[in-house]
This record gives C-alpha cells, sequence and structure tokens, in this order.
C-alpha cells in the first residue's frame, strides 16, 4: 500500500530514518561511555523502546507508573520512572511492578521517600530510588547540595529503598538555540551535580547513577565526566522544535532526521491565499508552536481549531487542490502522538506496519 | 466511592449540573421554536449524547465520520456531519453509514457534491446535504448568495442527494465578550444567510434547514427567525473560555453551569510559591488558554509541560500540601476531553458511574 492511500490524518513513521536515530544516538552515547536509557514518553510504543533497547539501550525511562506498565508488560525489563510519583494508588502499582521488573522511583522531598518506602513494605519489595535535584527549572526536585543528600540519606536508611544516584534533568535548557548557549547553561548543571555529590560524601552514600541530558544536551551530557546516563527522547522523532536548532549547528549534536510526520488532507478551499486540512488540535498539538508544512515552505500552517489546521498559501500553492495530501511536521511530537491509536510505518512511498502507540493516554 | 479517592488525572462529570444544562438548553430552543442538534464533538460520549436526544434534541452534530459512526452504533439515530468530508475512504463510510441511520452531509464545491454523490450512488443510497457558507471566519463554507446557491442546485439535480439546507457557523463570534457585540456580529450571519435564501428562490429549492449557532449565540440564533435548528456543543460542559463570558451577562444567554473538572493531584512542591501538578497537556488542553484552578483564586496554573502543570500560588495556597488534590476548569472542553478514555461521574462527592468517552480519537 503506497503512502498516498493511507486516510488521514496519520501519524507516518519512515523506519529507515528512525532506525538511523536509533544508531546515531547508541554510537554517540558509546562513544562517551555513558548509558543510554531513551524516554519512552515520545513514543509511548513497545516496538519502538524494544528496538532501542536492541540497539544497546540500558532500558527506558517512562514519566508515569502506567506508561511503565505498558513497556513492562510488552517486555522492557528495566524502566526508571524520572518523575516523582504522588498518591497511594499509583504507589501501590509501582511496587507491585517493581516485583516483576527493574524499576527506579524518583523523589525530591522526605515525605515522598516515606510514602515510596511504605509501599515497597507493603508490597515486600526494594525499589531502586534516585533523588530529583532542581536544576533552575523552577520544576521538579529538591535544592541541590546538602538539601539533596539528605534525601539521599533517609532512602538510604530505608529497608525498602536503595539509593541509586540522582537525576538532573533542565527541560529549559534543551531548546536555548545556540550550541554554546546551551553548554554554557548546561554547566550549570554539572555544577549543581558535583555540589550534590560532594555534599553526599560525608555520608560515605556512593551514586551509582547520573541521569539527565535530552535530545538538545545529548552530547554535551555525555562529554560532561558527571553524567552516567542519557534519558533523550525526541532524537528518535525530531520535531519542528528541535529541527529549528539545527539550522545553525550542522555537526554531530543534533545530527538526526525528521522520521515522524503527520498526513494530512485538504477538506476545503476557501480562497487563493488560504485553505484547511483535516488535522486540528485533536491530531496535531500546537501547544508549543504550529507544525510545519514539511517541504512546502509556500504554505503556513497558522491555526489549529480542535478539528481543522489552517493553512495561509503563497506562491504555487495558491493551485493546491481539494483533497490533496500534505505532510506536518509536529513542532512537539510527545502531546502529537499520545492524540493516536498507532503509527503507519513506511519505508520508501510504501506501508510497511501498523504499530499501536501501546501507552496512549497512560497518563496516571 | 468519594471524589477524593479518585486517582489523577481524572474528568470529572458532575451528573445534577450536566443534567441542568441539558433541560435548560431544551427549554431555549423550545420557547424560540426552533430544533436542537447538540455538538457531540465536545462530549464525544454515547450517554450524554442519548440524553439529549430524550431531553427534546432531534439528533446529534458530529464533525467527522468515524465520530458519526461511533454515536449511530451507540443508538444515535439522527446524526449531522458539520464539516466538509474529503475523499474516497471517508465518503465511503459516510455513504454506508446513510443506509442505516438519517445522516446529513455538508459540501462547499461543486467537486465535493460530486465525490458525495458518486459515493452514495455506489452505495445505493441518497444522503441528505446542506450547503456550508461562508460565514466570514476565512474557515470553510462558500461564498453567500449566488455561489451558493449554484452549489445548492448541483446537490438538487443528483439523484443520490437530496438538498436540505444550509449550514452557517462562525466559530469567531461564539466567544465575543459583550453580549451587544455578539448580537451585532452575529447579524452579518443572519444576512449572509438571508442573501443565499433570496438566490435560492429562483431556483425553487426549498430550504428545509438553517442550521449553526453554537454556545455564544444560542439564544441570538433561536431569535433571529432564520436559524431552524441550533448546534451547540460546550453549553453541556460550559469550559473556562466560555465562563469568561458570563461575568458581564448573568442573563438567560450562557445561563449554563460548569459540569466538567479536571482532578490533579500535586505532585512536587518546589518552593513556597510554586507547585507542580499532575496534568501536563496529555491530560489537558491549552491550546486556548491556561486552565483555570476551580475555586482557588490563590492558584494559578501558568504553564502545561507534556506531563506537568505548573502553579503559581499566592496567599494561603502557600500551605498547600504534597498529594492534595485540586479541580481544573479547562479553557476548551472539546480537545481535553479527547485526552481521556472515560469520565468520572459524581453526584455531590459521590462517584455515581463511569462513562466511556465512545469517540475518543475519532478523527477521521
Amino acid at each position: 500500500m503506497p503512502i498516498a492511500a493511507v486516510d488521514t490524518p496519520a501519524l507516518i513513521l519512515d523506519l529507515d530514518r528512525m532506525n538511523r536515530n536509533i544508531e546515531r544516538m547508541a554510537q554517540l552515547t558509546r562513544r562517551h561511555g555513558v548509558a543510554l536509557r531513551p524516554h519512552a514518553k515520545s513514543h509511548k510504543s513497545a516496538e519502538i523502546g524494544r528496538r532501542q533497547v536492541n540497539a544497546g539501550a540500558i532500558g527506558l525511562c517512562c514519566q508515569k507508573v502506567s506508561e511503565a506498565e505498558a513497556m513492562v508488560d510488552a517486555g522492557i525489563s528495566d524502566v526508571f520512572i524520572a518523575n516523582e510519583i504522588v498518591g497511594a494508588a499509583k504507589l501501590r502499582r509501582l511496587a507491585e511492578l517493581a516485583r516483576r521488573a527493574a524499576i527506579t522511583a524518583t523523589v525530591d522531598t522526605a515525605a515522598g521517600v516515606a510514602a515510596l518506602a511504605h509501599a515497597a513494605a507493603n508490597a515486600g519489595t526494594v525499589i531502586s530510588t534516585v533523588v530529583e535535584i532542581d536544576t533552575g527549572d523552577a520544576r521538579a526536585g529538591v535544592v541541590p547540595g546538602m538539601p539533596a543528600a539528605l534525601i539521599a540519606r533517609d532512602i538510604a536508611a530505608s529497608d525498602h529503598l536503595r539509593f541509586m544516584g540522582l537525576q538532573a534533568y533542565k527541560g529549559g535548557v534543551e531548546h536555548v538555540v545556540r550550541y554554546a548557549d546551551r553548554q554554557l547553561q548546561f554547566a550549570e548543571v554539572v555544577a549543581h551535580v558535583r555540589a550534590t555529590l560532594e555534599a553526599l560524601r560525608p555520608f560515605g552514600l556512593k551514586c551509582l547513577v547520573v541521569t539527565g541530558g535530552g535530545t538538545g544536551t545529548s552530547s554535551i551530557a555525555a562529554a560532561s565526566g558527571v553524567f552516567t546516563e542519557l534519558q533523550p527522547g525526541t532524537y528518535i522523532f525530531m520535531d519542528g522544535n528541535y529541527a529549528a536548532l539545527m539550522g545553525s549547528e550542522r555537526q554531530e549534536p543534533l545530527d538526526f532526521e525528521a522520521s515522524l510526520l503527520l498526513l494530512t488532507t485538504v477538506m476545503s478551499r476557501g480562497a487563493a491565499n488560504r485553505a484547511m486540512v483535516d488535522a486540528g488540535t485533536k491530531a496535531v498539538s500546537t501547544d508549543a508552536g504550529m507544525p510545519i508544512v514539511y517541504g512546502r515552505p509556500d504554505i503556513r500552517y497558522v491555526r489549529g481549531d480542535d478539528e481543522h489546521g489552517r493553512l495561509a498559501l503563497s506562491g504555487e500553492a495558491s493551485e493546491l487542490l481539494l483533497g490533496e495530501k500534505l505532510l506536518l511536521q509536529p513542532s512537539n511530537c510527545d502531546p502529537t502522538v499520545n492524540l493516536h491509536d498507532w503509527y503507519v510505518v513506511v519505508q520508501g512511498d510504501t506501508v510497511v506496519a501498523v504499530w499501536p502507540v501501546t501507552a496512549r493516554g497512560a497518563f496516571f
């Protein structure tokens, strides 16, 4: 079946490009001697996760317990939940999951440690645990240095938790436009990690894992000397927001290919300078910016309504036909994938498989 | 089971408030002698759709063929697809659906008429069809007046289509803040309809249906004298963007209650003035603005990350506890509902049912 026959809107995954992305990130981490633990929140796919592990990843990251359950059910044996899990119901599920796979949890408060230890005790298990430090992103994490070390000590003191190390992730630095600026800002993250390692020393606590680094900082984190493990997600697809960074740096740091596009159909031609497609905000996320009309600089996606995408046309695009199909590159892949039930996997122009979005909607 | 025991993030649907909204819109349309055809794109729920029909609605609107299929499968016998359907695969499905339910389709081009007639002929059926006119929204629709009348004539000339009337919907007017301004802008929509009715006269084509009007213009469209049918969706839930209009007009026009809220849990307390909840853009749409923290003016939802919502705290909110639950009112219900698999239905503080989001992800 050719791509042109696929009904829309549909996620089109280019298998060869994706496989090259998998291989490139595996090479990058091998070269620097750090472990690779790709983030499954981007793809939510058991099939893709297995391919990442087969290419050398030590396991996967997930954000949610239900996402981790879906990956373990699919045969992934080592999952790090890179997000604080709060609430008795979720902690019970997390502890049960730790009985059937290698699960690592994240905490950033003493109360979080106590609740996690309680759930582990109830399930009769021991849960590997990292402390998340605040990297200045004003999101999650405890203050680096002594406050973080005190939480690590609490973990180590529990019979049902095993202190593994630190998470230091700073989303805000991933999309800084200039590579040199990204390096500079990431140096602060490294300084926070070092301060915390320093604070841990008097307690005699060994940090086996320092995890962090996304697609935009993968080569920086790999070369930092303090990170033992990277957790990039988007490199598998490369979305519009990362693609925008690539113009200024055609070297190693972001040498990944756009493997995920959204096929959409022109469903209305109102005037010479505008058209509508059948992919609105229920099919493509616009929270982080409008999608790019792939390979068509003469067409701009200017607004997403719930069910409609509005296009502004210029030049040749004024000849766009009703029923014509276009490809969109989402600004942000993660929430876009979460809107879909499957990937249409292609090689060249031919559909070769359909893969479910295994953990779609898994936000518990 | 009390609401407090529901795991998060979860859509909480207040049954009594929703039932009052259903009754109020039914009353409004009855009073004006117009038909009510609520838009199912907002709730995507067979259970809610059946309640709307039981309260007097003549059927439902849907935006997509797959959404209509889900509603027909659930026992709704009359569905208007208020959106141009383009592409052979979808038209085939539409024509098949018209063999087992009363289906009305929408077109805005001569090519659209030909393709729809072809699909109807292949399925051996006759499809009721309306012409969508461009109301100045720069979205879909043919130019009102003679261009619209020519398309109506094409429909009437087909053995496999039945000309029913016009759709005139203008999304842009629904959220105009002042009611008087909304009335003024809606008068233009009415003028476009009148011009088209005038143009139809020489062709001897009778317009049985003039459909349009959303939640924000329901009372205006009902009183217009030209609309025979209203298609409001959001009144069932009332989202934050509509709620924002209500301050200035506590009279009939938007006398609906917030029946749909999103329960979320505080998952991190970074500093006195901030917190994080477990509902990010994969659980609540932020395309049309941030959600409101319901009943808590001391807390603002300032940003949605993929998995996290960032809160800014003031006053008493600085005492917010890890694990505490909050209710969010989405800015836009439709894409938010589409992120969820079910509604947790409550009366007072008690969970009384769980309803599936029947047509979640139905974007074909």
